[in-house]
């Protein structure tokens, strides 16, 4: 058997010979269009797990397409044993993506992948393909070079986008089965200033929908205006009224459980959140921030609670006027949660501020269209500092200790139900634009990301 | 020349016979999908238009399609001056129709027309097909019957559900050519306890769109959230704020110029107010009513202005959850006003209040989509008289002083441009469910709609 520096060589060569069929097989993936939270996407949802469970079987692992809930999307779990008492890595991954619209501003369709000055543009390149596909290539790249020198399994879900069951009841039925030394959740990216990063904490969330009803039917606002409940009047009121102006959220014993950064955080966010506004400016195009009063833009984005309106219809919309006071209206309305609140006391509080709030003659009713729990994460594990080596080997670059902003909800499942350690990053850089149109991902961090991966798992093995 | 009284006995016994031919032309024209604020119903309107004319020309009348406006929808104006030296009546109707939106909450589809428990159910059955074509028929049996006694124009519109400015500027243009002794304002009805109405006052109009914008793009909520402005939240606080949970309108100075009704408008009211409630709560269906605390419903829905929203959008509005932070949103308000309130300085007030509202990283602008002054009229010149007794011989009951809630835009040019008295009245019941779906108006009421008009015509040649 080659020792482990020999395989890695030979999988780093093979590699940098490889990039043109990497990013074929990347672009293969990202033209299907596997949008999981739309029904009339279903079936490329599957066929996008039927692809996968092909490439990986194709390298020798013995592969499984997993249906855990009736109709909900299947999980691709595949198992490489070939080093019995060598350490275990799971790799997690998302093969679902964000529904593209609106369609309008994308400057080349979502899902036909397109490289514009060294980044390749398309729905799901950053979030999560071109992330896992990376994974699955460095693998790839180990396996012909004389075989990775850890065990491995690759976990990827369809359900991400759309905090599905599939996973989390997959993960907590197998929880023994499923043992391993660690788990490299790969699914964020780099920070502003371009280092590589590991997460401290994720946030978690909580979406609900709020359904306003009023009278029977749409009716004439100038023959019942004066009398008429108007559910969308009530319902913005209402959702006017969960944040305020200042950006402080209302709901009562919304803060309770909050915990301050440290001050090792803090100092090190203090530094660079001017840098770090400024950026935020620019690749968002909002000529100001705002947010809660008091705090960094780097707490507010990592460290502190949010709650914001994601989609809101009622009435007449289309153009022109149409008198009518409706029947209905509904908003999307969710929030992204810190280490250590729990979403379901604050969805309770919510459905009770709810009910003061609204109008006598306006029924809200509050539904849970999904929620994860915030994550802690250490980074002194002996995994997270293979990254952090693997990362300055392939990118040249130190790694930044960060607090994600988003939730990867399955993170608690792992940590919980598996017990391993996580390791919390990926290759996006900070302009990707996820769940935006002109998602982005620069082509040199997928190349220089397989490497950081064949090397990650070199040390795992040494 | 036959006497009045016998043209008028003609004319009626002529309406008796024709009743199922007076059905089927308003069939006909209720099957035309004369949406004016749809710009792909353009051609149905126009074709409604020359339907008009047709049938004006038919019994007799110089009628012509007049543009008045480039790609507004133009005025059909038809002249019958065969009693020269007698009096002139002008009846005014409009052959647009609201958007049939909702369309699953149709029984039948809208432009359908279909007869169920004496009721015709179509869109534009009572706004204002029904009734227009009532006077037509009259018209035309009077003049089958030997001829009108007096002199006669139409003036059918096509704007006025868009508060379209074809109509105005034809009179304001026209105001001499068109002298008249009377204006017939037919696009109302019949109040709840089944009376034949008189206008008393009509509310105006002020119809706002907000546009909300904050980032350039759609941003990732887990990653900007915290940071990103939101227009769905700023947007629905402003919009939850113009009008408090007590229904009172916040713009500065929005009530100081409303007059308050006189006693005996108030003292009849009181009277048949919780009746009225009730009414209102069985056909609408809402299980309370809402509104503007301690005034009658009978004052909140005639004699006090009002404030509603009539659509919102912005966001992910599909199935699911999408994470999002809209770049957009934007929602359709509408007041309507009562007697000396001035649209202008209540466009000027709102407009600053939204500046005031709006947070630091979002951008409104009010846009203007309409507007109709509040008209005041008189009930005791002469052909408010005829309208009162042909109703009471036509339907065997007295009829109703009221204010109306909803707004005749056209009523105000009539009465300063062409300075006659204004009949506002119509044949509408109640339930007639106007800008909603399943319009529907009484055929009994169509019929002998045709008989009042017909009475109403000849008592002015008396």
């Amino acid at each position: 058997m080659a020792t482990t520096q020999v395989v890695m060589e030979a999988a780093l060569t093979r590699a940098a010979a490889a990039r043109e069929a990497d990013l074929a097989d990347l672009f293969e993936e990202l033209r299907i269009p596997s949008v999981s939270t739309l029904p009339e996407r279903r079936q490329d949802c599957l066929r996008n797990a039927e692809w996968l469970k092909a490439r990986l079987e194709r390298i020798g692992f013995k592969t499984e397409v997993v249906d855990v809930i009736k109709d909900g999307l299947p999980v691709v779990v595949a198992e490489w044993n070939g080093r019995p008492g060598k350490p275990h890595l799971t790799i997690y991954g998302h093969y679902d993506v964000q529904p593209p619209d609106p369609l309008d501003e994308w400057q080349s369709p979502p899902f036909e992948p397109e490289i514009r000055e060294g980044r390749i543009y398309a729905r799901g390149c950053a979030d999560n393909k071109g992330n896992h596909m990376a994974t699955l290539k460095a693998v790839e790249h180990l396996v012909a070079a004389g075989g990775p020198p850890i065990n491995l399994r690759f976990v990827i879900e369809g359900e991400e986008e759309i905090s599905g069951e599939s996973l989390p009841r997959y993960i907590r039925a197998n929880g023994s089965r499923l043992k391993t030394d660690a788990v490299l959740v790969w699914d964020s990216g780099f920070d502003e200033d371009g280092h590589p990063t590991l997460a401290t904490a994720l946030r978690g969330l909580l979406y609900v929908e709020l359904h306003a009803r009023g009278a029977a039917v749409d009716l004439h606002s100038g023959m019942y205006g004066g009398v008429a409940p108007n559910p969308i009047n009530t319902l913005a009121r209402i959702v006017g009224d969960l944040k305020d102006r200042h950006g402080h959220i209302t709901i009562p014993h919304f803060y309770d459980a909050v915990v301050r950064p440290s001050p090792e955080e803090l100092a090190s966010w203090k530094k660079k959140d001017a840098g770090y506004a400024e950026t935020v400016k620019r690749m968002s195009g909002a000529k100001v921030l705002e947010g809660e009063e008091g705090f960094l833009a780097l707490e507010r984005t990592g460290s502190r609670p949010t709650l914001d309106a994601n989609g809101i219809v009622g009435g007449f919309v289309g153009e022109g006027k149409k008198t009518v006071i409706p029947a209905r209206a509904s908003a999307k309305v969710s929030m992204r949660l810190v280490p250590n609140q729990d979403w379901k006391a604050i969805l309770a509080a919510l459905e009770k501020q709810v009910e003061e709030l609204t109008t006598p003659g306006v029924k809200i009713t509050v539904e849970m269209l999904g929620a994860a729990p915030p994550v802690l994460c250490g980074v002194d594990h002996r995994a997270a500092q293979a990254m952090r080596a693997a990362y300055k080997e392939a990118f040249g670059k130190e790694t930044a200790l960060v607090r994600v902003g988003g939730s990867i909800p399955v993170s608690i499942d792992f940590q919980e139900a598996v017990g391993a350690p996580l390791v919390i990053s990926g290759i996006a850089q900070s302009d990707t634009a996820i769940h935006s149109p002109n998602e982005r991902l620069v082509v040199d961090n997928y190349h220089r990301g397989i490497e950081a991966v064949i090397r990650f798992i070199c040390k795992l093995g040494e």
